[in-house]
C-alpha cells in the first residue's frame, strides 16, 4: 500500500471542497484572515480520517465533505485561538493569523471560522444526520476549549499525574479525531456496535499522534535548540516527556530538573541539561512506548470490523502515526 | 400596560432557565470566566424579544426558553471578545473577564460560550425546529462578526458614510435582534409572510436601540467626561452622531472636527469642544430623530399581526427603546 498517495489523493479532493467554500466574503480583510491558516496546508487528517471511516463502512466519501470542512474549520479556529493565547509567532512555517494581521482581527477571524464550520454543516439533507452531527461536534468543541485550559493550567503546577496529561490531551487532541472517525462512520450508515469502534479508533490514534509529536520535538539533542523546545521548557510546558520525568525523577536529577524545568531565564546549556535529564530518567523513550501503546490500541479496535482496503489504510494510518519523522 | 413588569416578569423565568443552564462544569475556572458576565445581569433584551414574538403569535414562550438561552450566550460570546478587542475594562459595572480573569481564558471562556449557545440548541425536540434555528443563529453570527470587524475598520477611516455606518450596525447589533425575534414566532408556528414582519421588527428594534444608545451618550455635556466618550470621541469612533457631524461639517467647523476627532491626546477641554460642534451642527438631535424613526418602522411592521396583548407589549418596547435615559 502507498499510505502516501492514499492520503494525499484525499487532501487534495477534500482541498477543493474547502476552497470552494471559503471563497469571497466581506470585508475582505476578516475574510483573508479567516483563510490565512486553512489555506497555508497542514495534513488535513481529521477529513481524512472522516472521509477513511465512511468508506469504511461502505459510504461514499463524497457525502461527508461539508463534515471534513467542518472539522477542519474547528480545527484551525482553536489554532488561530490557542496562538494568540500562546503568543506563537509562526505555525505552518509563515507568521500566524495574529502576526499576519492583528490580535482583534485573529479573535475575530477564528470565531468567524468556528461559525463557518457550523454553516457548511447546513449542506447535510437528511435530518437525523444534521442533528446527530452538530451533536457530536458541539461536545467536542467544548472537551478542546477545556483541554487547552488544562495545558494552560497545567505549565503553572509542578507536578501534573500522566492520567492528568492523559485526560487533557484526550480533550484538547483526540476529541476531533474522536468525531472525525465517529461522523466519518456514521455517514457511512454505521451500526451502534461499530460505531463506539471508530470513536476508540478516533482516539487512541489523537493520543499516538498528539505523544509522538512531543517525542519528535524531544528526539534529536542537537536539533532542539533551534526548535520551540527550549522556550517549552523554559516555559515549564506539560508535555508527556517532563509529566514522566519529573514523576520519576530522584535524588539530585530531581532536584537539578525542578530548578531547571520552567526556569524562564534558562541559559542553552542548561536546556541540554534538561534534555539530558530527560534521556536519563528514560522519559524519552517512554514516550516512544506509550505512543506505540495508542497505535497498536487505535489498530485493535478495527478488529471489528470485515476486512477492507479502507480498513487497511486505517491501520496503516494508526503504523504512521508513530513512524512519522515530522 | 405596566412595561417594567411584562419584561422583568419574562427575565425573570428566563435566569431561571440561564443559571440552571450554566450550572457546573470543569475546569471551573474556565466556566466561571464563562459565566462572568451572563451572570453579572444585562437587559435580557434579546430573550425576552424572542418569548414575545413567540406569544404574539399564540406560542408557548415556554418552548423558546432554549432558544432564548442561545441568543443569550451568543450576545455574551461576543461582549467578551468585543471587549479583548476594544481593550475594555469594565462592563456592567464590574470588570471585564479579561481583567477578572487573563486574556486567553477569556478568549477561551467567549469560546465556551458560543459552544454552549449550540449545546442548548440540542434540546429543541422537532427536527425541522432544530433545522430552522441552527440556521438562522449561525447567519446572525457570521453577520455579527462581520459588523465587528467594520466597526474596528471604521475607527481608522475619515469620512464613513450613514449607509455605510447602518449596514454596520445591522450586523454588529441587529442582527440578532432580528433573529430573536423571528426565532421566537417560528417557535409559536408562525407563517411565511407574518415572520418576515417580525424579522423587520427585530431589524428595526435593533437599529433604534443602537442609534438611542448613541445619543444616550451624548445626551448630557455634563457628563460625558466621566464616561467613556472621551476615549470614543479620542479613539475617532464613529457613532451616528460622529458620522452625520464629519459629513454635514463646513468651513471651520469641519476644520477644527477634522483636528479633534480621533486626535489620540486630545484634552477634556479639546473633548467638550467636539460635543459642541456636535450639537451646533445638530447631529445630536439628529441620531435622536432616526432612532424615533427606526422605532416608527418597527412598530409599523407588526400591523400584519393580529391585536394582543404581547403584541401591544412588542410596540410599547420599541417605544421604550427611544424613551429610555439608560
Amino acid at each position: 500500500m502507498n499510505l502516501k498517495y492514499e492520503i494525499e489523493s484525499r487532501a487534495e479532493k477534500f482541498n477543493e471542497k474547502l476552497r470552494s467554500f471559503l471563497e469571497g466574503g466581506s470585508p475582505v480583510e476578516l475574510y483573508d484572515a479567516a483563510r490565512h491558516l486553512p489555506f497555508a496546508g497542514g495534513k488535513r487528517l481529521r477529513p481524512i480520517l472522516a472521509m477513511l471511516s465512511c468508506e469504511a463502512v461502505s459510504g461514499n466519501q463524497e457525502n461527508v465533505l461539508f463534515y471534513a470542512v467542518a472539522l477542519e474549520l474547528i480545527h484551525n479556529f482553536t489554532l488561530v485561538h490557542d496562538d494568540i493565547m500562546d503568543k506563537s509567532h509562526l505555525r505552518r512555517n509563515i507568521p500566524t493569523v495574529h502576526i499576519a494581521y492583528d490580535e482583534p482581527t485573529a479573535i475575530l477571524a477564528g470565531d468567524l471560522l468556528f461559525a463557518e464550520a457550523f454553516a457548511s454543516l447546513k449542506e447535510i439533507e437528511n435530518d437525523y444526520l444534521f442533528r446527530e452531527i452538530n451533536n457530536i461536534l458541539i461536545q467536542a468543541i467544548i472537551e478542546v476549549c477545556e483541554g487547552q485550559k488544562l495545558d494552560m493550567d497545567f505549565e503553572k503546577r509542578s507536578i501534573i499525574s500522566e492520567e492528568e496529561y492523559i485526560t487533557m490531551i484526550k480533550k484538547k487532541t483526540s476529541a476531533l479525531f474522536r468525531i472525525a472517525a465517529e461522523g466519518g462512520a456514521i455517514f457511512g450508515g454505521v451500526d451502534e456496535e461499530k460505531r463506539d469502534a471508530f470513536k476508540r479508533y478516533g482516539e487512541n490514534l489523537g493520543l499516538a499522534f498528539q505523544i509522538h509529536d512531543d517525542y519528535l520535538d524531544m528526539s534529536s539533542s542537537e536539533e532542539i535548540l533551534g526548535k520551540d523546545i527550549g522556550n517549552d521548557i523554559r516555559n515549564g510546558k506539560k508535555t508527556i516527556i517532563a509529566v514522566h520525568a519529573l514523576n520519576h525523577a530522584a535524588g539530585i536529577e530531581k532536584q537539578r530538573l525542578e530548578n531547571l524545568f520552567g526556569k524562564k531565564d534558562a541559559t542553552d546549556e542548561e536546556i541540554k541539561e534538561v534534555y539530558s535529564l530527560f534521556k536519563n530518567i528514560g522519559s524519552i523513550e517512554y514516550a516512544k512506548e506509550t505512543a506505540y501503546k495508542y497505535s497498536e490500541e487505535a489498530i485493535k479496535s478495527l478488529n471489528i470490523l470485515e476486512q477492507s482496503y479502507p480498513k487497511e489504510i486505517l491501520e496503516e494510518l494508526a503504523r504512521y502515526a508513530i513512524k512519522r519523522e515530522k
